[in-house]
């Protein structure tokens, strides 16, 4: 089958390599769609970061070369032994964290020695994947198997909301309006946001977050994002999420949050900023932040876009090929801001 | 009378001043002692940062100078109209946070636009001090005035373990040994922490730490303080104070606390530092931060007091006299790190 192998930065190959073979306790899922991730560029520019480096990964054994690929769906080929309750034909996604399963709460498992299939173990930017049943989430029949590769980074905003500990009839900012950004801007509507202001330097994407239920849009780059917001809340909002990861919007972010609120981080910061804690204590914002999701949030994903409750698959931009995916896929999405959700048909069925 | 009067930067003189007059709901404090603070020495040092600047403080109108102490205890001297509950003779302390009780969360307000008497008006180094009957918290008549004078600071401890979310039997880290972090050893200890690590630069300082119910001490400057701590808790404890206020201690505080475990934020940072918003990220640790008093927590701190099960008073390391508050007071606490808190006797009463 094909795959996309990752080796080093920048270096990585559409290769033909053997299809895996189901075990005891895995599945083998004919893969349909699976989406570029920002984690994928941070591998393919500056990795391996989340990728095995010089050991093994501690968790899943394996070492580089590892087929890259963990936001995806498809349909289940084949069943290994002591597999209860999947069946062949069952169309599915596929929750990718993986952790020892040491720690009540999973979260903490996966801070402590978590990764992802796809990153620490071979992904879906291949014809099969085999994974752990546990990792098996089924999905109707009637949902579309495109918007089954939108859960896992839907479920990130969810889990967001969760951390940030907002309430019900809040206020929410978001900085950044990129792909998480967007499904941020779901979850704070899903959780009955009474506003949500969203920021980012480019008109396209602010007025796709528009059409995902922003109240408030702004280019950040030509107007003060802080001073906006204290038009309508003097004291700033409730909950504000940093999701660009750049030095200026994680102050921007504390400074437009009312007092005692919170700022959650959910964005990868590839250096060390300046930051004054006085920001912190002078207004009594807290900061939280998020990288993966709980099992729960992950499910509530699912159940939340086959109620139509919410729909993240207007962020899909472009479907490409498996053997494009360098140059209309990493390439693509490093150089147009247009772009949002970059989906890899592999097997292409709905 | 004689008061302790702020003009500028190193700009403090003793001088002879009116005394303050009671008025409706006001009431006259004979001062007893009144305890030198780090917010004190700020001001002193590279004021007026909470004192009046440049405009009439909002809440109080008053413009500098001002006469400085926040941290006091006293005797009634003298009941305004409408004031009912309080008389003549009272042993008293007082919580000198002034909001202007707009919102239902008092830190809420705090955070907005709060000061301090002592700060934003005249305060308690000084003969006589007139305050608001709201700000008064009577003592009993077997409670020491001068431990009276310590309430204030120990609230901020006490303060701090509720923002950090602490539970029962958990594990604790320190970051400072100072005056504040002294009483958040206490604070930890009255919570229930099960173990409770101090660092600090200076082991005279980390000594005391150990007669206030630290279980574990080390110089950090000697000693790496994460590896002594993952030798006992490997993934960290389950809450970090820091009490330093300098660039290493916060992110050292991320790093020694378990995954979405808490650091509080309990220290003045006088500038920006470098800082990488991934160690949050990558460890769910979340961040929070204390700079008041909620009056429960004040009122709390007072019975904790009374009752035994918290005594401040050995962070006592000097008492002096109110004329010699610049050279025995101030320079000595900026030049000997043994220092911990100076008293300043007014009318000394017991």
């Amino acid at each position: 089958m094909k795959a996309v192998v990752y080796y080093d930065t920048k270096d990585v190959h559409i290769e033909e390599v053997e299809e895996p073979k189901v075990q005891e306790g895995l599945v083998k899922v004919k893969v349909a769609w699976t989406g570029i991730c920002g984690t994928d560029l941070h591998e393919y520019l500056g990795g391996p970061i989340f990728i095995p480096g010089d050991a093994p990964n501690p968790i899943t054994g394996q070492e580089r070369p590892v087929i890259m690929g963990h936001e995806f769906s498809g349909v289940i080929e084949e069943v290994g032994g002591d597999v209860d309750g999947l069946n062949v034909g069952d169309k599915v996604c596929i929750n990718p964290a993986l952790t020892n399963n040491l720690h009540p709460d999973p979260l903490y498992d996966f801070y402590k020695e978590g990764t992802f299939i796809g990153l620490g173990c071979d992904g879906a930017f291949a014809d099969y994947v085999v994974v752990p049943k546990e990792n098996i989430i089924k999905l109707q029949d009637s949902t579309s198997l495109k918007i089954g590769a939108l859960v896992e980074p839907t479920a990130v905003a969810l889990q967001a909301i969760r951390e940030s500990e907002m309430e019900f009839a809040e206020s929410v900012a978001i900085y950044g309006a990129g792909p998480i950004g967007l499904v941020t801007v779901l979850a704070a509507r899903a959780a009955g946001a009474k506003d949500i202001f969203v920021f980012d330097l480019s008109n396209e994407r602010l007025e796709k977050a528009k059409e995902f239920g922003a109240t408030h849009i702004l280019n950040s780059g030509e107007n003060n994002p802080i001073e906006y917001i204290h038009k309508f809340y003097p004291d700033g909002v409730d909950r504000t999420f940093e999701v660009a990861g750049v030095p200026i919007t994680l102050e921007q972010a504390i400074q437009s949050t009312r007092p005692r609120g919170m700022v959650t981080i959910v964005s990868i910061f590839e250096r060390a900023i300046d930051f004054n804690p006085m920001l912190l204590t002078t207004s009594g914002v807290r900061i939280s932040s998020t990288l993966g999701y709980e099992p729960d949030i992950f499910e509530a994903t699912v159940k939340m876009i086959e109620s139509g409750q919410i729909d993240p698959s207007p962020m899909i931009t472009s479907e490409i090929e498996l053997d494009e995916i360098i140059e209309k896929g990493f390439n693509q999405l490093i150089e147009d801001k247009k772009q949002a959700k970059i989906l890899v048909k592999l097997s292409g069925e709905e």
